[in-house]
């Protein structure tokens, strides 16, 4: 029996029918009224309603960036989405009568990765979705590991610089910080505003303004061969790939898999930090060491992890 | 049915009869001859027999400082005992005609507060044990966390100051570094060798030698008042928590229970470490919080835990 995947974005609501091999064979988006717990759950209705006229499906899974309890059904935080204790499963169980597992959206993404994508062949995997900020999964043992509170693999918030970077959870120096879009964004912006003459391309992409620097135009600008460019995917990659060996040492995963947009850019970020993981590594050279791999399934996921949590309800 | 425990340090056995209750009803003690695994193997087997002449037992546990296989058995890799992929379980279990477990000293340490100590109340908790180095168990929902390899929890090859202190273990930065009894001995010393007026309790109870102070020293002055052996300790406990609330970032864990001899110090390390611990904490203020709690089973919770990992396995 199919199942049905909804990943609530901080802009956008993507849903799509999930088979049990991990196939999407019919997806439709909404737009997210992103301060409105009542608007978001009627367009996940109105999403899974449309999506159930054309298909038969046995459950509904929720994907949603913030902490989800232990029971998957409430939303405890969800800093992008203003929502606090919000009973989202309860809520969209009455309305659809289906039944609904709600579960924070990095581990719905490390779930499908491992169930479908690039961790498939271990038992025991880290997931880092690179995207604006740096969400994590964690594998232990063919389960997800979501902790006794439902809080774990919060992985964006463990500190890695003491005294570093402001986050917006309210500490200094996590991961995030340095591992992440908004950190190679701004690390891009301020090589360009200090004015050395290696940025000039990325400035040109830029349209000559520092401020207007993404994190695509890195890429672009590393893959025509601004060295400029590589050297701050070098950088990320490095804390990537660092941090990923911390948690290795903690987890002894077999493999690391790197998704999210930034993951996009491919080996320019996986090198370097493939290189600063085996280093990192405790007891290298003793032990049999985890790959890092580049994830298989793109933005879908999000989507494609939740259903099949579903489909496994 | 009793099992026996056996932990093997950088310097003596200690090998003991446990009942299935934790209790230890008949203990001996061996010299480590450290660097010849023969001679190791020849205590232990010496030992057990002592042990087996009073009391009924049906399997041997063995704790030991290194990466042990993920078969419980092969020690892949000990720093501080010489050795390489030695068959210790095999080894021993023919000497003994018993099953033999074999277990990282820290992980025992671990399930032992879990099963019978501190930790008894929770599924899910991760153990620190502060003696020279900083030794990491953890405990996921109610099972000890090995890895596919058997290498899981080592957190104190965690890094948490990027160039930080060079470690063993060849990397730069590690907790250990900053929260273990070498770190506090090493800032003790500098503090004193720095010649400022703070000091002088801590160089007199060290004769005068500042390379003569130990962490004894540290707490008792501390215990007296002395107000810079105090923020020593403090120091400490602010590593410690710190680094607990990255792993409790990653693990959901309901406990972090701190043991090892540099745990005698009490509260005078456990209250900054809580205070840091619960500063650092992710979503803090919209999550179920994870207590710092001292061991209760000092020294013997090596021993105690694998003579129970031994009795199930």
């Amino acid at each position: 029996m199919h199942s049905i995947g909804v990943d609530i974005g901080g802009t956008k609501i993507a849903a799509g029918v999930v088979s049990a091999e991990g196939e999407v064979l019919a997806r439709v988006r909404r737009q997210t009224p992103a301060t409105d717990p009542q608007a978001i759950e009627e367009a996940v209705v109105d999403a899974v309603a449309e999506l159930r006229a054309g298909h038969e499906v046995d459950a509904v899974g929720v994907a949603a960036a913030g902490f989800v309890d232990a029971g998957r059904s409430t939303v405890v935080f969800a800093p992008n989405l203003a929502w606090r204790d919000e009973p989202l499963g309860t809520d969209l169980a009455a309305a659809l009568g289906l039944p609904v597992v709600v579960e924070n959206d990095a581990n719905a993404a490390g779930w499908a990765e491992f169930v479908h994508g690039a961790g498939r062949a271990v038992q025991d995997m880290v997931m880092l979705t690179i995207g604006t900020g740096l969400g994590g999964g964690v594998i232990v043992g063919g389960e997800l590991l979501r902790g006794p509170h439902g809080f774990a693999a919060e992985l964006g918030h463990v500190r890695v610089v003491p005294d570093g970077h402001v986050c917006g959870c309210g500490n200094r120096g996590c991961w995030e910080q340095y591992a992440s879009g908004r950190a190679l964004v701004r690390e891009a912006r301020a090589m360009v505003t200090s004015g050395g003459p290696v940025a000039q391309r990325l400035l040109d992409l830029a349209g000559g303004d520092p401020g207007a620097i993404t994190g695509p135009h890195v890429t672009r600008a590393a893959r025509d061969g601004d060295a400029a460019a590589q050297d701050l995917l070098a950088d990320l990659g490095r804390w990537i790939g660092e941090g990923a060996a911390g948690m290795v040492a903690v987890l002894d995963s077999s493999a690391v898999v790197v998704g999210g947009a930034v993951a996009e850019a491919g080996e320019l970020l996986l090198e370097p930090a493939r290189a600063a993981f085996h280093r990192q590594l405790p007891a290298r050279g003793y032990r049999p060491e985890a790959v890092l791999l580049q994830a298989e399934l793109g933005n879908d996921a999000g989507m494609i992890g939740v259903a099949d949590l579903a489909r496994r309800r």
